[in-house]
């Protein structure tokens, strides 16, 4: 039975997948220095045996075998979802995935070095190699899908976002910021000029601070049976469901940006804990793309974590591991700090999806041949003079060169950062009309109704849907910008 | 080229062992408690992907080609030493591989539920299923190898050990021990009546017994950038070569147990550190087998680490770590204590080989037949009483039932241990005989030309040699009771 077949491949293919996953977090957090040329060697081959056996033509056939066999819906949605990973792992010639390996990794160590002398004019030619490549990479995905090129990247990340449904809610949240960003700045400066921002600076002992995240992880529903918090230089979100690694870093002189880490990362964690076990080993029990993901680690950072509300009751326990009681009216302006910046992953929430649009624009004109990478810097500077009303001019290291996902090929990605946010938003909104005492529930600790919202509309459907359907059965509607903007509205308007 | 393809193989079978020597090692050390069942699980495919790759029937051409390739001696040896293993690994019929992994599982299941309750009728026929699986092994291993049943199964573990070789050895230790075990106990007794013992007991914390260890394991040669020290609750060394995990365990209220422990790991992680780097994908550039491994253990705890000029070097920083200043005639009595008991692995080095010879006389008369498993709490009674004079008549759990490795099916593994202690010795003596001034350089811990020695003599010739070869070539003479009996006497002799 064909079925079984996959079924059979599944595992093995999982086996591979928890050893990467693992040997990835472990690399992160517990090897040794001089670990990592062996480290990358293994885990460059065991990558390379998950891909052969991932590709192998004869799947072809057992997919179509097994979705000519009488099944039962998930068994078929399961099959469907194969398919779709299938077709995505395999419409490049292997030729090609090599070339563009080379080209990545080269232009990747490349950036590494030339984004610290701040070098543009060097960086630039292997920028143009990876784009050439990745034009090439987006007309073959497109032929493969049936899709338009920059959509057949995007389909990679986020299984049915499509450029023509997110452009138009860009547009609208864009002219939005570029009104609102003013106006919650200058809210904030009347805010600070009535109550004086008490500086969030002291001593923090990175024990206590662990374990004020631990019993933050905890009560917000992350299982400490199924997973761990550790250090890491990058925070991050890995491992396995049955075992995720979360990691944060940790300043003695402030505890904030560890903790809000923390949430951060519970977020995603919550997601790949309650994925659908029984699944675990097929595309479908996987988590169902990047925007998706990150709506919900921003639904416990941003949603939960910065809620006035959730502080009620996260400041005693704060007090209790630190020692410090903050009065709710001196910690939330940390909290809400809005500040306009040149770096995207220091932005607050409110400037935040300007970094993104800006990327998002010019990254469909240099897939299209639209925008040459020789005018970019130009261009980026443009744009975030028109958005931010800040110049990269002499600064490419903090323009174009910013991010690694251009140098490493990764084109289509970015919008799902912003996507997640607006997701987190209309999810709240959902789930507030659903249970209007959300606010109460977190002032008093309670995630548990918030979290089965989450598990029954969301976590347990694993990538049964593609995610604007997903969104769309989770919150009633499609991809609105009105849940962020009221959000932002709320929080950071007059 | 067919010595190329051995090589890509080599490559293949590395990043897999090194998947399974990483995953298991943070198994043990860092993996949340409910990350055990999926863990089980990809290890599982994991270790089927290598064994299927390692034994695929075409590997035999590409060794018979490769034999007959122009090669130069080094890349002989390579080719000679992977055909052992590949006999070794191809000799068993799938089926029975299969059989066995079976029946081994559920005993070793069994033996743990039924050792803690001492019911040795209900485990009887469990053992009774391994030992006959066991003979059958044996048969076929010697068949194919051309050797005696027990030696054919020794050489999966020490290559080229034999028990003609062995036995004679091990019956002039045994006669050695029965009369001097008794003359080490009189001795301690007397020199405990002079000086009493002060008790090793006090408050240790954690972090200060884990710096102690660092400073320790950086001293006598460990590599911590390419290797680290965890908290497990079974000590071990695992990882890789570049990246060696050691762990111990700590107990606050003293501090001689984990650092003992520390320095044994230590002793393994110096031999894996330091194996030829260029073939550490070959089975030629890979530790010797559990009996030279335990020499290395072996001469850093007990050659090295209990040598009373160690610790005039030692003892200011235990001091300086743990803030208690031991007079060296007060802390010998604790590191050279010696005691009579049933459990082999809290024994002393001295009683030590009792519990092995022991267990490598009844093994032997399992294998061949001449014993049955029903007569083993029976035979092992009488030669506990014989050896130790201690009985296990009432109780089978601290008798036959009280190691693993019979219900794992690991016959000719016990005699690896005091294998280890004799060659340790050996290498001791055959280094004190070119470096007059070991001791010396001990007592200012100066471990460099100690080594120097073993790197050149056994480290970096990986698995070029047999076992009794390497021996021999390292310390000029077969393997030869009378340097472990020597170092006894002069340690706990009069």
């Amino acid at each position: 039975m064909s079925f079984q077949k996959l079924d059979e491949l599944g595992h093995k293919l999982e086996a591979l997948e928890h050893a990467l996953a693992i040997l990835g977090a472990d690399e992160a957090t517990h090897m040794a220095v001089g670990g990592g040329e062996k480290r990358a060697e293994a885990m460059a081959a065991l990558a390379g045996m998950h891909h052969r056996q991932a590709t192998a033509p004869e799947i072809a056939d057992w997919i179509a075998a097994a979705e000519a066999e009488p099944l039962e819906d998930t068994k078929r949605a399961a099959v469907a979802e194969f398919r779709r990973q299938y077709t995505n792992l395999t419409c490049l010639p292997a030729e090609f995935v090599e070339r563009m390996t080379t080209a990545r990794m080269r232009s990747e160590q490349l950036w590494r070095d030339l984004r610290a002398k701040n070098d543009w004019a060097g960086f630039q030619p292997a920028l143009e190699g990876v784009v050439a490549l990745v034009r090439e990479e987006a007309a073959m995905r497109a032929d493969a899908l049936g899709l338009a090129p920059y959509d057949s990247l995007m389909e990679q990340y986020d299984p049915g976002n499509r450029a023509a449904d997110i452009t138009p809610v860009f547009t609208e949240l864009k002219a939005f910021l570029k009104v609102f960003v003013p106006e919650a700045l200058a809210v904030q400066e009347e805010r600070l000029a009535k109550r004086p921002l008490k500086p969030l600076a002291g001593t923090y002992p990175v024990d206590r601070q662990r374990e004020l995240g631990l019993a933050m992880m905890a009560a917000v529903g992350f299982d400490l049976t199924h997973g761990s918090l550790s250090v890491s230089h990058h925070p991050f979100c890995g491992g396995v469901p049955s075992d995720v690694r979360i990691t944060t870093r940790y300043r003695t002189t402030e505890f904030l940006s560890a903790l809000m880490g923390v949430l951060h990362e519970t977020g995603h964690a919550l997601y790949e804990q309650n994925l659908p076990k029984a699944w675990s080993h097929w595309p479908l029990g996987k988590a169902r793309g990047m925007a998706m993901h990150e709506s919900q680690s921003l639904f416990v950072e941003k949603q939960i974590g910065r809620n006035p509300a959730f502080w009620r009751w996260a400041l005693p326990a704060v007090e209790k591991h630190l020692g410090e009681a903050w009065p709710i009216d001196d910690i939330l302006p940390h909290v809400h700090r809005v500040e306009r910046g040149l770096i995207r992953v220091d932005a607050d929430e409110v400037t935040y999806p300007l970094h993104v649009i800006l990327r998002y624009e010019l990254e469909q004109e240099l897939v299209s041949g639209a925008l040459d990478v020789a005018d970019l810097p130009e261009a980026w500077d443009a744009k975030m003079r028109g958005y931010l009303g800040l110049s990269t001019a002499d600064n490419p290291a903090d323009g174009p060169m910013q991010d690694v996902h251009w140098p490493g090929a990764a084109f289509g990605y970015f919008p799902s950062y912003t996507l997640g946010a607006m997701m987190a938003a209309q999810q709240w909104a959902a789930l507030t009309r659903d249970h209007p005492n959300a606010d109460a529930d977190l002032a008093r600790g309670d995630f548990s109704a918030v979290n089965d919202w989450r598990r029954e509309r969301i976590w347990s459907q694993g990538s049964r849907w593609s995610t604007p359907e997903l969104l769309q059965r989770a919150t009633g509607e499609k991809l609105n910008a009105a849940h962020f903007t009221s959000h932002l509205k709320r929080r950071y308007g007059n």
